[in-house]
């Protein structure tokens, strides 16, 4: 391509500062070095951690920065000893990475991938520890190793999983985040069994992919749990058949839950974030073996509390990142199963706008209505 | 037997309030009522359960009441419908039951069974909620449904195991508690796999069968962590291959193991009955699949806790009771690898002494160089 080996100066929604509406700017993204590829973003959602570290609550949160994690594009150029993809590729970028050499990677046990943590954790590259855009010069840093709220970006190989040409990336984008994430808590982490009885905190995004992986895994009472009864409606089309709003009870959720269900539900799912709904979901896990997996992320400094005597009579404890799916090797698997209709995507998909109009997209996911907004990086 | 149907006097150790001294009383053992067996108790160990309720900290410990839950008899009687043993039969009372009827049992997923607890939780029997213990005509509680400091006792026959005739009582009594807690965590709970590195705290003897079960399933590092020094010297015996005294440290014990086993152990067994320890095992776990299981127990209305993120990123927390084993199947079959000198017993045992010196076995208890006291309770 024309562009290889140059700098490409290409729209992007910059973050400078914490909670201050993004702005659009002409960014400069620098051509991809060794192990590096730059990637012609097509479309991108947004999701509640890009809002979450552009309030400015994660610690770890640099700016200025360009957001997003939930992509699909398709490979303008390679850099240096880059093997498994090449330009024209169609790819979705991996926050979660895959190396498939290091001691995470060859364990067999998760899909944590321990090889550019150190790089994407501060909002650099690898290679010379550096950022691969500016603005007039000025670096600005890149977000979870992906930085998606541009017209193109530079990723690591091993954060790259390349995907059938003939998906819609417009829809497949969001096999990037949330859906995987919740599919995989089901399947990968909690294993849940047919038959299973389960509570699902939160019915957003990641919640309804809960509810669709444990239909798919044969659960038989999927109940959710919302403070917005509203949400219901929907949640029926991904498998929940029961229905609880805490607003409408005067006793912990947990107890509800506990009475519901004959001494609680084998599997639950926290889907928000909130530490206090992290400990009624393992609270309403039945004595014995019930599971309570965390999938929402907390925010920075808050803690989960609960009796010893909780874990020690059989629940257990455990939480997901990326539904402990493996980036590069199941991203697109994924793909696969929802050209095969075997997943649900495009149902997420509520809202479609411009990278230009992404504040407006920010403030819809606040919006009860939103589950996910596509951005066309055309526009 | 000529004492059946009739009402037994014996010695036992009565608790009449917490935290004073047991007093040897002649008690009235009533004779066993449906679903119930007599047991002559030949040997009890203690245990610390049992010096915890003493304390008067356990907010469900009933007094008067008759302690001890860790031993070993001789059927006596049997009541009505009693059909799994005789009189004349080897037995170890078992306060974890087991009915192979209930949800629980039925379940495959657990040991813990639900058919007596609504009982042996409030100090009485099922069949007409009363106890079978009185001295003078005043009833005495029964306690974890076992009461083992008594010449006889009376429990429900879903408390029996029935063991090898051969099998020397004055040692295999250990098998009711502490021991199989132990082998159990490694072995149901955690499924330790031969080559993973493992972190013990307190070396009691819950540890030391942590440490002897994890040697047999094939840990390579088996790393002992206790405030006493002198207890390595023991522990090496069972299997423990490093040691480290938090008090020679100056950052958190979890900072240490995690630097002295590259990124945290695979598998943590907390052993003590301290949350804040339960908390640093939890930590010192590897990210990705680091599991801690909680075996001590602690003091009423203690919580722990953790950063969501500790699980989130892979780590486990599980609890265990009885070491996860079915009671009446598996003692019998622990009593067996006893036997074939698959499994340590003597070697918990550093002191013997009789019933009427009780008070002294508890005061050992709590002095480091003390596993395990028998008590003949012959004598």
């Amino acid at each position: 391509m024309a562009t290889q080996g140059q700098v490409i100066t290409c729209k992007a929604a910059v973050a400078y500062e914490p909670n201050k509406p993004l702005v659009i700017e002409d960014v400069q993204v620098a051509p991809p070095q060794a192990g590096e590829v730059r990637i012609k973003i097509l479309y991108t959602a947004l999701c509640h951690t890009d809002a979450y570290t552009w309030s400015g609550k994660d610690p770890e949160g640099l700016f200025p920065c360009i957001l997003g994690h939930e992509a699909a594009g398709i490979v303008e150029s390679v850099g240096e000893g880059v093997t498994e993809v090449q330009p024209g590729d169609h790819v979705i970028p991996c926050y979660q990475a895959e190396c498939r050499e290091c001691k995470f990677c060859k364990s067999g046990k998760t899909n944590l991938c321990g090889k550019v943590r150190s790089a994407t954790g501060v909002g650099v590259m690898m290679n010379d520890r550096k950022s691969r855009f500016s603005v007039n010069g000025k670096p600005i840093y890149h977000f979870m190793g992906t930085s998606t709220f541009s017209q193109y970006t530079v990723v690591h190989d091993v954060s790259v999983a390349k995907i059938d040409p003939n998906a819609p990336l417009e829809k497949v984008c969001l096999l990037g985040c949330g859906v995987p994430t919740g599919l995989g808590a089901v399947w990968n982490t909690a294993k849940v069994e047919p038959g299973s009885n389960v509570a699902i905190f939160g019915l957003g995004t990641v919640g309804l992919a809960v509810a669709e992986g444990a239909k798919t895994a044969g659960a038989s009472r999927i109940i959710g749990i919302d403070i917005d009864s509203k949400k219901y409606e929907t949640a029926k089309k991904f498998g929940v058949n029961e229905f609880v709003n805490p607003k409408d009870h005067n006793k912990p959720i947990q107890e509800v839950i506990v009475e519901l269900t004959d001494g609680g539900v084998d599997y639950s799912f926290e889907c928000i974030g909130n530490v206090s709904v992290m400990r009624a979901a393992l609270e309403c896990c039945h004595k014995g073996w019930g599971t309570s997996v965390i999938v929402g992320v907390a925010a920075s400094g808050q803690e989960i509390s609960t009796r010893p005597f909780q874990l020690v009579t059989g629940r257990v404890w455990k939480g997901t990142a990326f539904g402990g799916f493996k980036s590069r090797t199941q991203v697109p698997w994924l793909v696969e199963k929802y050209m095969k209709n075997e997943i649900k995507v495009d149902e997420y998909i509520t809202h479609n706008l411009s990278l230009g109009e992404i504040n407006k997209a920010f403030d819809l996911l606040h919006e009860g209505t939103c589950l996910r907004c596509v951005l066309d990086t055309s526009e």
